[in-house]
């Protein structure tokens, strides 16, 4: 239903997401491609064409992290060319197609004495072969849409068409396939739709449906979320990244065939995920145990997973179904996802990652969220080729016009279905101020729709066309402005920027008594170490907001790259008895308590100064009763 | 400071106690016998006597469940002959002790081709050998006392003499020796109560400081809390169970030894325990992730893990504290965790046991709670051997006189430190009245001290001594009777029994927002299907508490067994849009919701019934700020 706008047509200019983009080229890139060489990522194909000693290096999927960081690196070149950082690709590209074999087959892991168990179903089940594979082939589509060098994703096409098509399917002759980590699925359709190669898509459906050759615990139908047919699904559960990677496959294979049963399926999914499954930061995943969903509304704070790779997850897959249905609810779950539990995974310097992503954190535990490697690295490149395909995500088209899915300083330079190359400019000061200005310039006057998105958070909108108010504006949904468009029209938005005092469901018991504050698309935290009274880790539960909506704002421009602060009336509790964790009868009325300011800042700008408590859900200070 | 009753000199007669203990005795114990024949606990012995051709059964500390039951069963032998019950367990025992090694080894798991692991240091730091020993010790000593036939006994000194002391210990000649699993250092002090040879405190001692020669990864450390000197430890952490029962076993270390290092970290960890880590129900081990205590104030409700045996490892400790110190805070949290954290665990008609004790459940998750048997099924038969040594705990002495602990219908006939006879006898509807008559009848009048026990709870108490008022009775403390006593005579207690609303301290992120009931000891719940507005599970997070204090009550003989219900003023929340998990400006606020009354039983009752949602904290209704 909306169409992908290529990210070589979409230049992000300065404002909100520009710093992150610039760092995540000039300091995440470089310096997470220091620490794959460093842990042996590269040494690992090196060592199959005997120029490195070194023994093999990582976990099963480590190949995987070359080729998302690769995937990265793809992206930032469809933006703009970087000479040296294409040359240091190109290196590794053809040090990694060295170490394929003359079948097709390449992993670094599953060699030697290893060799024994490639594809085995145990294999499959447990040891990413094909997920490696699904990285490597969207790595290399990245890398030969920004450059024509097809090196790299014809190794990938002889990998699936010399290994992985004669020998695995349903056939009488092929052996059994599971996708063990879902991931493959998305990849083989993005190879059907570089190549127009229908057997890619054919295979993805068929392990979308499952092998019944490959029995499975029911555990691990859960945990794996595949091995059964995709749309007999009816809850996310199990492990997060693969839930939401295996739905992104099936909203893929959906847009390729338009088969209803898996759009049923995907509602009921996504149904469930923004019912019961969602953090208010996009974040999705709520156990460590497995990295899984939980219950329905079990959504803990200090102790959520949330991570990275799920919220990044849980945008791709809402990417998919924006196209599939140009249902504006899928473009506010991306927003959600990637101004707050995405953009909180990776440090303001660009050097530090998340891994979890807690709603609540406690310094006195001592734990470290914020770490520049980790030897399952899964989120740092997802981080860096998330920031780096964003242009990607801003617009869309339709054979009635033009689609505006998020609001940053831009310039899309693309084409009606008519053939019409047509003009978009963004200016705002978004996600700060509510105010967009969007100039809008085919190059002869046409009659087209522009779609412009009115978020689900802003209660009352005002859009205007060259200086005249437009009716209809409903939050949540698409604006269809249908006219006669000519050069330098424009399109004023004006969104409403208050923020807002949010209560969760009932239902998420860990939200009880608490509220958040949020304004736009941004989450607010807050960080102990903000507050005026003290800085005793065991002070920070003392702290209440009050309902009233009587928040103020500033923006402050030296205060983590620049921030809107928020300050919320709340009040500071009296401290409990040390020893007395039951107390009858305690007064936790505002009557009781001395009055405070809370200043908040964005979640996802939480941890990038000392350690310090923080706090998304914040206890609501509690009225005496009359 | 406070000496041990024996069972034998205390008998509960009909009143809360009573009906658990017959359902334990008539039930539960029977049919965990028949359970532990039907999963191969006894085959595993006959077996290595050819008797039995079955495979080895269970896992490895599968021993320890024959041996718990047996010290439950030589409890009950305690209380009351059973000849049936008596002559099983004597058959039991013939066969244990056949299956014994001239060695003096006795292990069903480490026989065969697996001999060849005994006592290595992985075996002892995970193949529970001295655990399941541990448990023999305390199995025979309970079935020793009873009846006087040594042959259990016997067996475990004779493992313990000639297989253990000559070669594991710190002597040269001698391998290293570490506990794995705590419960060899309190069993080996209670076989030197038992029979005054001095070398097995020695051994105990040796244990608790740990052994270097075995060296451990520090989160084997944490985990196991043993193998470094327990004296370094300065918090509660790791597998909650093998932490309280460390504390035992040094706590047993301290009263037999006053060796004042020990006592210091025990205050420190209990302290801990009491300021941090605690359920409101005396369970403690918040997390289901290694059966672990939590972070410092991390008490989840429906996660709660909360083990039976941790529990029970609780009330075992606070019994060593109590004895140690004479201080009443620890009589606080035996009866905290035996009526409810510990109670519990076994269902009304003793053939159900919890392993997790959640403090909230979810119907709509289908978890099942109490089930007949756990393949691991350390739990039902410490429940059992709980129960039928309750006698035992109720009353103490000292040089001074006599210690009244825990209040139900009773008689002790023991005698004080001279020696002079001593009939106590108790006459109380508690814990569903607070109103206690004691009888206090030396053979010969005589000065003594009688300390009854006021509850932390009972904020208002009153104390009379044959009719007349007593001063200085202060909550939380043993109040000192000291006069000269002379048969029939009658103290008269009477404590508050008005219900409290309870909070928790505000650190508990788990009960923002909630209350908690309770009435003396009792902890009260709410279970869905006693609410008058239907039982759909989506509809429960919508009750909330009302502040005010005007809790009812009525005594329910037909429910539950018989219970003190309690009618709370609450409110009927409007639901939540079904679709929406966040909300903006949410009216939470008693004014938009309709009123309700709240029924609540006794924790300990919960899930006694149909599945039905429960929860021990209740979100408390919000007025409106003024």
């Amino acid at each position: 239903k909306v169409k992908t706008v290529p990210i070589r047509a979409v230049v992000i200019t300065d404002g909100f997401w520009s710093k992150r983009r610039t760092t995540n080229v000039e300091s995440s890139i470089p310096s997470m491609h220091d620490e794959l060489l460093a842990h042996g990522r590269m040494d690992n194909f090196l060592r199959l064409e005997d120029k490195s000693s070194k023994p093999q290096q990582g976990p099963v999927y480590s190949d995987s992290d070359i080729y998302k960081w690769t995937e990265a690196v793809g992206f930032v070149l469809q933006s703009s060319d970087q000479p040296a950082l294409r040359e240091t690709v190109a290196k590794m590209i053809s040090e990694i197609v060295a170490a394929q074999e003359p079948s097709g087959y390449l992993n670094t892991y599953y060699v030697g004495d290893r060799a024994a168990e490639r594809m085995l179903p145990l294999t499959q089940e447990r040891g990413h072969e094909l997920y490696n594979i699904g990285h490597l082939l969207q790595g290399s589509i990245a890398y030969y849409r920004a450059t024509g060098d097809p090196t790299l994703l014809d190794a990938g096409i002889r990998f699936v068409d010399n290994f992985l098509l004669p020998n695995y399917g349903p056939g009488v002759n092929q052996k059994p396939i599971v996708a063990g980590h879902p991931e493959i699925e998305m990849s083989l359709i993005e190879l059907y739709r570089t190549t127009g190669n229908r057997k890619y898509l054919d295979l993805a459906g068929y392990i979308l449906q499952g092998d019944s050759r490959i029995p499975l615990k029911p555990s691990q139908i859960v945990y794996m979320f595949c091995g059964i047919p995709f749309t007999s699904r009816t809850k996310l559960e199990g492990h997060a990244v693969r839930a939401m990677y295996a739905c992104c496959g099936a909203t893929d294979y959906y847009l390729e065939t338009g088969d209803p049963a898996y759009l049923h399926t995907l509602n009921t999914l996504w149904t469930d995920l923004i019912t019961d499954q969602m953090y208010i930061t996009g974040g999705v995943g709520a156990r460590s145990e497995g990295e899984s969903f939980g219950n329905p509304y079990e959504l803990p704070n200090a102790r959520a997973y949330g991570e990275s790779c799920a919220a990044i997850g849980n945008m791709m897959w809402n990417w998919r179904m924006l196209a599939a249905t140009g249902d504006a609810r899928h473009t506010d779950v991306i927003e959600r996802a990637l101004y707050n539990g995405i953009n909180s995974g990776m440090s303001l310097n660009g050097k530090l990652y998340c891994y979890r992503n807690p709603l609540a954190y406690d310094s006195s535990t001592g734990d470290k969220i914020r770490n520049p490697w980790y030897d399952t690295t899964c989120c740092p490149p997802n981080l860096e080729r998330t920031l780096a395909s964003l242009p990607g995500y801003m617009y869309g088209t339709s054979e009635e016009g033009v689609y505006v899915h998020l609001y940053d300083n831009s310039e899309m330079n693309w084409h009606l279905a008519s053939g019409t190359p047509l003009r978009l400019t963004q200016k705002t000061e978004y996600p700060w101020d509510g105010e967009v200005a969007i100039t809008v310039t085919p190059q002869a006057s046409e009659i087209f729709t522009v779609f412009v998105r009115i978020p689900g958070w802003s209660k009352h909108s005002r859009v205007k066309v060259n200086g005249s108010s437009v009716e209809g504006v409903v939050a949540g949904h698409y604006l269809a402005l249908r006219r006669r468009w000519k050069p330098n029209d424009m399109i004023q938005l004006i969104f409403d920027m208050e923020p807002q005092v949010i209560h969760a469901n009932p239902a998420v018991a860990d939200d009880t008594g608490r509220i958040a504050l949020q304004r736009g698309p941004i989450v607010y935290c807050m960080e102990q170490m903000d507050q005026p009274a003290g800085h005793d880790p065991a002070q920070f539960p003392l702290y209440a907001a009050r309902l009233s909506p009587a928040t103020e704002m500033h923006y402050d421009a030296q205060l983590l790259d620049g921030v809107v602060v928020l300050s919320h009336p709340g009040v500071l509790m009296p401290a409990a008895q040390p020893d007395s964790l039951y107390q009858p009868e305690l007064d936790r009325t505002t009557a009781g308590c001395a009055p405070t300011s809370l200043k908040m800042i964005p979640y996802y700008a939480w941890n990038n100064r000392e350690p310090t408590s923080m706090q998304v859900w914040i206890p609501a200070a509690a009225a005496a009763e009359v």
